[in-house]
């Protein structure tokens, strides 16, 4: 059991990638923030976000990489 | 004659860049910036920026991506 880990949202993102060197740049963004567990879906463009953090601090991070990005929804 | 140009230093800088997605990023975090000209040499990972900014700023910028960056040198 993870009690820290019971009150985590998950979120789905789309973030344009279109190769593994954008998905790697998404991976290290997002390890850059920390606090985050997610999984990345190249061939759908979705990245999935088990986070406390804001939705908006979440797309923010995204965005930084300079792809277009959006959240879709709790998942 | 564009005399605000003249003392603008061009700067050579490498960034990991394997596809248009990625190339399509570089230049969005650029324009974000401002202050910038620059071209991109995809097969070659190559980024020419001309600016008055400080390459640490132009640096930072680039990683800003999520993508390995170096500055190489003064072009």
């Amino acid at each position: 059991m993870k009690p820290f880990e019971l009150f985590r949202q998950k979120h789905e993102f789309f973030v344009d990638m279109t190769c593994e060197g954008c998905s790697g740049a998404v991976t290290r963004v997002l390890n850059k923030l920390g606090g985050v567990q997610f999984e990345i879906d190249l061939p759908n463009k979705k990245v999935f976000i088990e986070s406390d953090k804001d939705t908006d601090v979440l797309l923010e991070t995204l965005k930084k990489t300079g792809k277009a990005a959006n959240y879709i929804g709790p998942k």
